[in-house]
């Protein structure tokens, strides 16, 4: 039995993400998604809650038939780059492999000899949280940018609402 | 759809728990198990790690059935009590009802509104996980007090051998 | 008995959050003053320590006749936008509603079931901190943006020269 | 003008302290009461939270007179000592003088070079928060320990029935 | 080259500890020394700040002739087992072997793939930090158990005075 | 004896830095480097982790024979301006004065009654953090920045590469 772990912001999960979590599933038995920034949320970058995230997952996985082989597990920050890595291993069961793109997640894995593999993002300029919120700030379409469960689960909590009126005041408490 | 959630830091995850989890289940669609204490192990009171106890109960979960319908959630501590319940409803997917026999936490739910319902523990002096970790300690047996599924998981990382080695120097790194 | 909150940096306190001041008091028994990002000082964004700032404030209210109905009470951020409302529920003394101007702050109380009162900024783009920080440090006139009393209070406490030599760093200890 | 500085827990606020505070007050002209563990609440040894202490004293010092001269400062604990008079400075105005019977209070802000004056506790035995809590637990009259404004806010927030509650798991989330 | 890591309080630094020293430095070209919970001062647990330590163990070392060879890191506690392991890496310079008498310490390493020595404590009742402490105390003679190097310096910051002077409140802010 | 403490990032060490040790030691028997944003490290701002700065400062120091006159002490980032100085203070030995040409810095040690030196970068546009690190980025030559020992030290542990593939994400876990 292998597992793949994969780690995101999720705001929101998009096609891009989708092509990732296919690709891993296809050869892994069992994939690790890893919620980063979880202890942020109704921010302009991180506007979803964690709880949230974990929903719109489930959903999507529900409707797809993967729900029974995905393992969903918030990740608070830690600001200690060389310490993250533990966090990680600490918070969820082990894993054989980490895929990633971002060459920050790759080397600190590499450094505690953890199996690392590099993916391509497809369309990355395309598919992307910001490209998403900042879209919907300026009241563009996104609808073919997520998957359709998805865009009905952020439908229902108000992501647009959400992000639209963060936006007023750069969503921060003390701004 | 109703959803119940059900704390506890499952050290290990004994039939007291279950006995709890299947009340939950037969009164609402999905349960979510959040896992506190999270960013302890290695430590006397939490010797294994988060992902481990995702793990050991989703094996159970897996074996019993209930693998979709149950939602688990690594809870860090954040010690500062009236806070605590705001970083659970952020950590985990909307919930309708808090199941808990600590006064405590019914307190701190109650204070914010949320429904609680009291459990009452089935043989809370013997399905205690101190219980069973000192009964492990002191060499007695302790395989009737978890599910067989749980022994067996365990058994393969090792939890006996973990709790006494610990127990030599109080599990303290700055004993 | 009512009680309306009110946050801000208060950095420094100025005519516009004077006039928010007074229309709480006119609809309110009493006023609760929290003090934002409370544990930040001697940076170009919060010049002012939290125990300054008290003691500014002080000032102005003994000066204008309401001491004894303005309770100033000084808050830590957390960096964990769901849990701040309840970081500040603990640390006031009961209150019946929320006045505030940024949406976020109205957000997350709203999601607690707290009352809210969305104010209006007079002369948002004049009686603003960061517009006094920066008069300061181009050496421009800035002593009619805020109170006399709080502009004597500045001058005892080396304000003018505590922002200019910030700013010759920008204000980071590790720049 | 004169500050002298007291700080304590208050849980609750007894006839000890308000000796103390009588003899501050006849020897300053303002006395700043910083509440420690401010982020404390709703446990064995903090039930009461860092808002509910503010408005005990602040309801004590309105009957007796002194709400002008006085200034509460919650003060959350920093768990680093050599640091904590930093912390204590920062959050609260400048002060000429800490009362303290605690030795370890007096030695960390004579490290400062700050002004002590170690106080001695009147019937310390009797007078004692821990002694009125487990009075309570015990259903013991504790009635005659604390002022007669103190005893009735403390009736109105409930605090005999929650100690009572937390009791019976003695108070912590993850027990 | 190779270097050994010894991670201790030093509260003081005792004739344990310099047996341990003596016994790296004979089978490697470097030590590190590490002092564990590094923030913590002014407590019965660890009287000593950081700094002093530092210095008491420099002090020692340029006597004894092997200052050249021992690198001496402060490293603050993170009360996160699993990832302890990982900022003790990230603040120390590379080293071949840990040596310890702590099991948790040597499983957590052991966890990262580190080599580890598991080391024999010479009269282990006789010297510990606690046993001179609390000989300090009950006013016992202890200047035989630490190298007479050390006992000067801490006769020099006043050891003694401090401790005993902690103990009256049993060193806490918030007792 | 007396002690001057020097407090920089080091990203890298260069030659304006050892344009200061130099002058600090030709005026004090001791000097004491203080590691900051200790618990930073594969960031873009902080490529090098604590313990490889101790390392590139001791190679130095042993070369250039001042290696038993300082002492090199990481310390993290508390992120609270007035509680900074009094962390310092706590983890590293008694100093009699700070050299820094950081107007913060001296402002903050300044108000808790610390001697402190200003001093004059020499060549501050050409001899910084910041624009070695940029030159690495874009392949421009920067040997010639920082001492030969130090560039050594570089080569050693992969400088250049780190920087470049950190830059590839800019450098954030959760970009």
């Amino acid at each position: 039995m292998t597992r793949g772990l994969f780690i995101g912001r999720f705001q929101p999960f998009h096609n891009g993400h989708l092509h990732v979590v296919k690709e891993i599933l296809s050869e892994n038995d069992e994939i690790i998604i890893g919620i980063g920034s979880a202890q942020d949320s109704f921010s302009l970058k991180n506007p979803l809650t964690a709880g949230e995230r974990i929903e719109m997952i489930r959903d999507l996985a529900k409707e797809m038939g993967f729900l029974e082989r995905v393992i969903i597990v918030p990740i608070p920050d830690i600001h200690e780059n060389m310490v993250w890595p533990a966090r990680v291993m600490e918070l969820v069961p082990k894993f054989d492999r980490v895929y990633s793109g971002n060459e920050l997640v790759l080397a600190l894995f590499e450094n505690f000899g953890v199996k690392t593999i590099r993916i391509k993002h497809v369309n990355r300029y395309i598919y992307q949280g910001s490209v998403i919120r900042n879209k919907i700030i300026s009241g563009e379409d996104w609808k073919d940018l997520v998957p359709e469960k998805v865009y009905q689960f952020l439908k229902r909590v108000g992501f647009e609402e959400r992000i639209k009126r963060l936006a007023r005041n750069n969503g921060e408490v003390n701004k």
